[in-house]
């Protein structure tokens, strides 16, 4: 039987994979094993391999075989399969070569200027950069704009989070500030007191055990993954592959815990990817809001929960050979669950976290739309930071230098993190609904129904449908967050155990 | 300045090696960090880049190229790299692409049924498949041997050691033959006694913190690679993040540090390639007995020496913590060069190591002739080793099956490692001679002069001339076995330290 143009397609997207990941691989590399004076070369070899892909991806012929396959009786699979095809030849062929080409040497140069004037706290010395790469990066939504039939901004949206719409993530993130604004004073009138102290010290080598002991609780397979440690926590790899990194602060095991229980529920949505689909891109993960739904759901509906931490509590007393109240049940969610607003996102607690998010989506929202100068920034973001959290920064490295995304051309990245926390909450109450058990079981330690219904409805869907379409079919709704402001009441204000 | 021809095959040949230099990374990750389970999808991966650097360099386009550019005027730099482009080229086009894919596949099933065969000392049960993997590479010696206008054989061989004749080798073999038939007995009979007993045990962490110190006695700079662990100790990566392995015997630590030492001279030979061509194929290695000649030169000529375990001793004792006579210089240089016949070569003393070469490259010269069948290997392998050693192996676990090479597809490596001692006593014999107070340095443990020579005259040299030319630049004369003889008939038979 001669290849038809839809098997073609296959053969070439199966071989797009595996250059992308041999490029995860060499990336985990660079930020977890190899020596610093390789960078340079390094990144010449990531380039390299970057470039013979997006010439094997974004040249006519791809498009023809997708408009000849258009026409073909296929399953749901091949149709949603051709589809994210689509999707990635329109942002693959969009932009022009000379405009990668630019785009990657202004984020480059931005990047490393940005490392020295964030240890200044010195914006003007990083302004130019910036600047440069907002006006290329604006440029690349112009062109992928119209071919994707949204505005600049969603298109640049639409790399991290497919279908992401201001429309609909305008009023969703008013009415979260509005629920901020309504909740936190609410939340911290009753949080008396100071948090239970920190339970260190404890050497890193312990500190390690229990993380994988944690990873093991949660259905980390280790005969197809690792856990390392990096200067930045990542979760990276391959669905074959799957590699995480954490960092340990022996003076608090429980950050690199719950860091790794973060990455853990990354993890495992790539582990548990669609068998017969994950060499195309149908069978990966959906997006970056979907996958921060499951770091979320791990760490912030799960392992912080009331139920979890009564079993951790003991485990860490084992592990680590604590004694005295800081090291109960109560005192350990108390801690997990501390809510503090400040001026440093990756900190932050749940509630105060979203404010951080909004600020940032509404920033990078009105540069791309030239509604706000790169100049005017630090004084926006201040104006933002005291309007969403009644906190200013004194210096901008609190402030505007604080995140590598913009000065590293990650602009649309920002909203999946609070797209994601507000379907972990969706899909936590839909799992609890269906399996009325569910706290119970994590009481146990028992992670194996969370995660076998987060297999059937979520990790197994790869890209079987937008975000909301797979999150409707396992919750019966659309993204609501209604979900997620109910859980931050539940725990934050009606929970007798807290 | 339009591009001339040279020009666009340096920046062909550029991407090539940034290409190469990815898959060594993914090799090396492959051996030291990848789950296991991992192994398929990390072949599917480097089969890809590999296919990708295969269509590049092979096509009718880049021989054209090379035919204009011969035409063109260049520096000797720029002639010496356009001669290896060619070599390259002519090894990429002569195979056709079902060959190639014939023998990725059957070296791959040869391989694990190897493994299999290996553990039950069984050769019948790999038979068949060595049979396929042995045409299959003499087909592809034949597709090479009238462009390179050799034998199929030496063809074979040119891509480990260019320019590697059957002519030359033969009477080399036989003259190092009859030296080692001569030579043994008398060793043998001069070395009363048993070997000083081992010195562990020691943990493992102590190995590791007295081969990173050997090291860097030696020179490897850690900013720029790595040393890690792996089942096969080896040395990877790439000039620019030149990556090192050993493994640890906690009953002997001077194994993985002889180890270590190999494998620093190796890494020093590709931290030290021209700085300003290492991203040119003639910036890279010359050849693998060259490579080996790096290798041995550290190990077996310089950290072997009596000078040099005059250093090692106390710094032994001092690391690790021992006392007595075994700790002393004289015991340690004993049992760092006791000779005694063996079935492993892998485990061979340097005396009869060659013996275990040139056993394999007459089998393997002759089974890509025809004139060994495949069937008859074992029976031709304990005939040879009765000639050479005078012991025949109980088992073919410990004669023809102990090795992977063959099954793996590597036919023509082999005779790279005598190659490689013999020019390491010559260089080591000519870097005497320049300086004379070499020995003397060595027993300081300063490694300067002798890296310093390596790097002017082999390192720097990059595939700048033949193996033959670099050696006679380097040393005033071709390959000459009478060095290692008398470095063989110094060390064993006439020294007083001994």
């Amino acid at each position: 039987m001669p290849a038809n143009a839809y098997h073609k397609l296959e053969e070439l997207f199966a071989k797009l994979l595996r250059i992308e990941d041999a490029i995860a691989i060499l990336q985990w590399d660079a930020a977890v094993m190899m020596p610093k004076a390789s960078a340079p070369a390094r990144g010449e070899e990531i380039a390299t391999l970057k470039g013979l892909h997006h010439k094997l991806l974004a040249g006519p012929s791809v498009a023809s075989l997708i408009c000849k396959a258009n026409n073909l009786d296929m399953d749901d699979w091949q149709r949603a399969n051709l589809a994210e095809m689509s999707r990635q030849w329109i942002h693959a062929h969009a932009v022009p070569a000379r405009l990668i080409e630019a785009l990657a040497r202004a984020t480059s140069a931005c990047e490393m200027v940005w490392r020295e004037a964030r240890a200044r706290g010195d914006f003007k010395s990083v302004r130019k950069s910036l600047e440069k790469v907002v006006a290329l990066t604006r440029e690349a939504g112009e062109a992928k704009a119209e071919p994707l039939g949204v505005t600049p901004y969603e298109a640049l949206m639409d790399l991290y989070e497919p279908e992401a719409s201001e429309k609909r993530i305008d009023p969703l993130f008013a009415d979260l500030e509005a629920f901020i604004a309504q909740t936190l004073p609410r939340v911290l009138d009753r949080q008396k007191g100071a948090p239970p102290p920190a339970l260190g010290p404890v050497p890193e080598a312990r500190q390690k055990l229990l993380g994988r002991k944690l990873m093991e609780v949660i259905g980390f397979d280790f005969s197809k993954g690792r856990l390392d440690e990096s200067a930045h926590p990542f979760s990276g790899g391959t669905p074959y592959d799957v590699r995480i990194t954490t960092r340990y602060d022996e003076a608090e095991p429980l950050k690199s815990l719950m860091g790794v229980a973060h990455e853990t529920g990354h993890a495992l949505y790539e582990m548990n990817l669609p068998e017969a689909w994950r060499h195309q891109p149908v069978g990966r993960a959906r997006g970056m809001g979907m996958h921060e739904s499951q770091s979320l759901i791990v760490e912030m509906q799960a392992c912080r929960s009331v139920e979890f931490t009564r079993f951790l509590a003991p485990l860490l007393r084992d592990m680590l050979g604590g004694s005295g109240p800081e090291w109960q049940a109560d005192a350990l969610l108390r801690r997990l669950t501390w809510v503090s607003p400040g001026f440093i996102r990756v900190d932050a607690d749940e509630l105060t976290y979203s404010a951080h998010v909004i600020l940032r989506y509404r920033l990078e929202r009105d540069m791309i739309r030239g509604a706000l100068k790169v100049s005017d920034l630090p004084e926006a973001w201040n104006e933002g930071m005291r309007r969403l959290l009644n906190i200013v920064p004194a210096s901008d490295a609190q402030g505007c230098l604080q995140d590598i995304h913009w000065y590293d051309g990650a602009i649309g990245y920002f909203p999946s993190y609070t797209l994601g926390a507000l379907a972990a909450a969706q899909l936590f109450q839909a799992a609890g609904k269906a399996m009325p058990d569910l706290r119970g079981k994590l009481e146990q330690g028992d992670f194996s129904p969370l995660m076998t219904w987060l297999k059937t409805h979520v990790h197994g869907q790869g890209c079987k449908g937008s975000s909301d379409e797979i999150l409707e079919r396992a919750t019966g709704h659309p993204l609501d967050a209604g979900f997620f402001k109910a859980h931050i009441e539940q725990r934050y204000l009606n929970s007798d155990n807290y």
